[in-house]
């Protein structure tokens, strides 16, 4: 991965959530899934200050409504248990109950109260937990080895076909202040959907509400910017520990280096999401989609969600065919108001829209900007000053293939 | 295809466009595609009301604007011309130009005012139509040849893989009164996408006001309710033509036998939509979902546009696979309110969702339904009186095939 990194912002070669002062994590294999690591933990020295967004699917899986319980308490967590193979959703008062439990028993293990505890789930939809496994699971954590991040990315994994983490390091109050992150995304577990999860950790010392308004915009920019099918799971999830080990000031949106810390949040958030868009189920390439010149950054983000949401646009980047009349009909759908004579289209460095009329381009040109590992997709919609970037994948057989036929 | 029609509505055998009284049509090659036909048209002795819904895409085609203005002057059409092969969108001022040329020649050949004609057309995006091919075609018709609705029919494809035609009667003040209809689907000609086009023909004497109402109020209950892919094409169009050669009573809402003609052309509409969806690109099965029990219709329309729309739900459709859990999490996320306590799902004859806790169910007899040739979803959301049916269809190999790899 080659990322533009602010020059006060450096990235940490091999970073991950243990990369930050005081953090600790680790994953096994307690029994959920047949062969793979199915239990990852992440242990903070010290309570850290915790902020969290949430699925807007109604249907709410059993484990986020206990840990927004253990945020909404003190505002911190000190630890964060995650299983995979069953999401726990849809499974009524036995679902609740076990995810209390699991709460309960890894708070024990870890001597913390079970309110600074947090719990996350992702898997299969409608069953219940196998609690033997997880109970005997939690048992065999031990929080004095040594880190093992690259444990606790795997155990937290469904069909993604490889591990995502990151970190980035800059002074805050000539203080270094690391953020580490860890995320799973689109894998298909019967009869369940892609699940989002992600969780950042930092040895900041930071303002309980400064955070949580952090991670939301943060999140706005990022993860909610990313879309493998556009289905929206019971189970996604984001959270975000700040352990205050660094011993910069406090941060709030008043302090002179509150920038800095933003933007290392968003390199972050942002990685993890293109991470799991490359990774999208069956996907072959990430494709990223600019947008500029709409009335409203909100603007941009529906245009740009519509782009990178529609099935004839990515079967034509699978394809590697410069089918630029799939974006502007896309465009055209999204429902926001724009002069269809201001628009202007790129297939990455080759120009095909102007005025909203097609230009003359050279084929093969167009083709190799489509056969890339990343695919760029520049619209400019008007002379506003709102902008976005989304990312998504191509639609392949492939993706059919792993959706259709898991239990056949 | 069967169909459980009102007693006093009768289905037409073969019935098409052609038969209500008074209208002709016809279909010829004249060279936009290579082979296939591609000009079509159709022609009333005596001008008719007239009324269409349109695409609601900001980039719509110059055809669209045409035909808008023409029912805009006297609110009545005599004739319909339409090319497959190109769109005529996204071309200007020349699209424009030459979609009044087509117009303008066809009215003259058939001997009514270019006010009375309308023109549609579907197929590449971008191109300018070739228009000496046009105006030979279009010298070519004789509308005095015996009525030819399958040429029609057949002309205004893209890939879709068959026609699709239908006619009812019923009795209107003593009088036989028939509607017809042709349609075409998602056919994908590069660079464009899916374009939806009806044409319903009727020798029904109605008030121009109330058939604009009765096709935008069985529009939004059968075409708006289809989707294939979730892209809405700058070509989509759906047009009424009513002759009074049944010499009726003027129709109004009044009209004691209102409700009938509306039933009849929610009948033609239906079967046309649902002869779409069955024919979406690559699709193996027609997927119908009724919602019942939402707060409103139009909240019961969101949810079954969300279950129908999901990739995740079509491909399991395509599998055969009862994963009911990814039509929980479609209604889930289709922003309506509901309690998810009070959903109950079947998958056709078998019950997999009560009070939204997954039942035991038979694996083997779930799979039975969704191996027929219209797989039905059945949720119910809460007591409420709202209620809708959408139809769409699978997603296949076969769809990414066609969409990926059509000039590779």
């Amino acid at each position: 991965m080659q990322h533009v990194v602010e020059e006060k912002i450096k990235l940490v070669p091999r970073g991950n959530i243990t990369s930050p002062k005081g953090f600790t994590s680790g994953g096994l294999h307690c029994g959920i899934r047949k062969k793979k690591q199915d239990l990852g933990w992440i242990y903070s020295e010290k309570p850290a200050t915790a902020a969290g967004v949430y699925t807007t699917n109604l249907f709410q899986a059993a484990p986020l409504q206990v840990t927004q319980e253990s945020i909404a308490t003190d505002k911190c967590l000190q630890g964060v248990i995650v299983n995979s193979g069953i999401a726990n959703a849809c499974t009524g008062q036995q679902g609740l109950a076990d995810a209390y439990e699991m709460r309960q028993l890894f708070a024990a293990k870890m001597q913390i109260p079970p309110e600074y505890a947090a719990v996350a789930s992702t898997g299969l939809i409608g069953e219940l937990l196998p609690m033997d496994k997880v109970r005997s699971g939690i048992a065999q954590i031990d929080k004095e080895h040594e880190a093992q991040a690259n444990k606790f990315e795997r155990a937290i994994l469904t069909t993604d076909t490889k591990e995502k983490s990151v970190a980035v390091t800059f002074e805050i109050d000539g203080q270094n202040v690391t953020i580490g992150g860890a995320s799973k995304g689109s894998g298909m577990i019967h009869p369940n959907m892609a699940t989002m999860l992600g969780f950042i950790t930092t040895d900041a010392t930071i303002d309980q509400h400064a955070l949580q308004q952090a991670l939301k915009q943060n999140t706005n920019r990022s993860f909610n910017m990313i879309t493998v099918d556009g289905d929206t799971s019971t189970n996604d999830m984001v959270l975000v520990l700040a352990n205050g080990m660094a011993e910069n000031r406090v941060l709030t949106e008043e302090h002179t280096q509150w920038n800095v810390f933003l933007q290392g949040l968003y390199i972050v958030c942002e990685m993890l999401a293109k991470e799991i868009a490359r990774d999208g189920e069956g996907a072959s390439k990430l494709v990223e989609v600019n947008v500029t010149g709409a009335q409203t950054d909100e603007a941009a983000q529906a245009i740009s969600k519509a782009i990178i949401s529609s099935n004839l646009v990515k079967t034509a980047i699978h394809g590697a065919d410069a089918n630029w009349g799939r974006v502007i009909t896309a465009i055209g759908y999204s429902r926001q108001t724009l002069d269809p004579n201001q628009v202007y289209l790129s297939l990455g460095a080759v120009d095909v829209v102007k005025d909203g009329m097609p230009i003359a381009f050279d084929e093969q040109a167009a083709k190799e900007q489509l056969v890339q590992d990343t695919v760029k997709i520049i619209a400019t919609v008007g002379d506003g000053e709102g902008k976005a970037t989304a990312w998504g994948c191509d639609l392949s057989y492939e993706y059919v293939r792993i959706n259709a036929s898991y239990r056949t």
